[in-house]
């Protein structure tokens, strides 16, 4: 099941053709998104996910989002909504047509989580490390870079993810060409040593945790240390426990860096996994 | 004047609704494309083009483009125009809906030259150099990063036309963090010495030059020599004259980069464009 909204809140038939082909979200990568977890018919983060929509159309200087039709447009797609519990709900803002007005294209689709993702939520992952290619230094000086922009512009995302499949495993993670660890190609990076959470910081260029952010929130009520710091491959591979958190994988294990493997962790995973639920208890 | 044809060889209203809201193309800039110059209903490095298109292909692990239907909807296109002799003719190919049967989506659109363009031509630009981030040494060892594809993931390429434009200039030029120089974000880097032209290599992570690949032939055939090579910032200041190549903008004058003037270099630029167009004669 699949459920389609356009920006003014009307339903559209997901399968249907709702996009010109000089859009330039499509021939630019023009635009820029984001991806909701709903369950039980309630988004989570919609908050940061929309604040998250606003920094990257200022990073793209795009026309302010209008938040008040996102909102009302994904939960048009949430009333409509008759498939499972959980939903992942993407809103997608370009900058339109070419040759049109000058309107942005806007809509919010419903569709379940893969079965993937649901797979590896509780099998854990084999993750690797791929060279983003830049040192962080680099990142407030180069704006037209957008790094940390959530940009329709994700090619080297989903090639980093290909290649990761075809080295025996089922994620990467970025590392910086100093060696900081960055994030995944979807998803944050969070390590867990004793009672402290770590995760890199957004001004390595890399995206503000929508997910990472409610397990942290969640961790500190409940007495733990929470730590946004540059973190190296050794914090890793010498972690308690290591972390892949996004709205549709939530906090996803990684079993294996490299080829090495992690320790367990699974009682650690089912602690964190319950912190992370608690925020939307 | 626009016109549209999809894959199949169907001409379509170019206003149209034609793609679906889960194209990976849109979604993800998960896809390629290339831009032909056609004059007088002639496509211009039309074979080049497709062999780029092809490149692309491998690098993004798409299906391999239907070269021979590529032709055929370019001829649709051309067949129907009507408008001024100068026409973009713009080849986009995806790796189509996430949730379809997994057809590439692919059409070809012609347009006219944007005024813009045609401006600069006649009057030249002012560019403005561009840190791209990266490292030439990481080329080889990242394919993930899809350096020198042509994909359609070009938010940053737009962000860098974007920022040379609201910094009085009309073009950037991306420079690599040792120096080197690179390309523009749409077109290739000339350098004229003497009877000498250079360009950086293909090998630095950029776009081979269709149009700069036909300027060599022809300057070749005249009794220049020509060099692809590493340059770098020196050599554009130390120049006879500075282009930047691509179809539409053909050969194109750059008078200034970074607020530095370069030669007026008109004669050179009139002899580097009559042995560009004698290609075609």
């Amino acid at each position: 099941m699949r459920v389609l909204a356009m920006l003014d809140g009307t339903l559209a038939d997901p399968d249907g053709l709702h996009i010109r082909v000089d859009d330039l979200g499509l021939t630019r990568g023009d635009g820029i998104f984001e991806t909701i977890l709903v369950v039980d018919g309630k988004p989570r983060e919609l908050g940061p996910h929309l604040d998250r929509l606003e920094r990257s159309a200022r990073m793209l200087e795009l026309p302010t989002p209008d938040r008040a039709a996102f909102e009302r447009c994904a939960q048009v797609v949430i009333d409509a909504w008759t498939g499972p519990d959980e939903m992942a709900l993407k809103i997608v803002y370009t900058r339109g047509p070419e040759f049109g007005d000058g309107t942005p294209t806007g809509y919010a689709m419903g569709v379940p989580i893969a079965e993937k993702v649901l797979r590896n939520r509780v099998a854990g992952v084999r993750a690797i490390t791929l060279d983003r290619g830049f040192e962080p230094s680099i990142v407030a000086s180069t704006p037209w870079l957008l790094l940390g922009a959530k940009s329709l512009s994700y090619a080297v995302n989903m090639a980093a993810l290909r290649w990761a499949e075809s080295h025996d495993a089922e994620e990467a993670i970025f590392v910086a060409t100093d060696g900081s660890i960055l994030e995944g190609p979807t998803s944050n990076v969070v390590v867990a040593d004793g009672r402290t959470l770590r995760t890199p910081p957004p001004a390595l260029g890399i995206l503000r945790g929508t997910t990472q952010g409610a397990l942290f929130r969640a961790a500190e009520r409940a007495g733990w240390a929470t730590k946004v710091e540059p973190l190296r491959l050794a914090d890793l591979t010498s972690a308690d426990g290591v972390f892949l958190a996004s709205s549709v994988r939530k906090i996803t294990r990684v079993r294996m860096v490299d080829g090495r493997p992690l320790p367990e962790a699974a009682e650690l995973h089912a602690e964190l996994s319950a912190l992370y639920e608690s925020e939307y208890a």
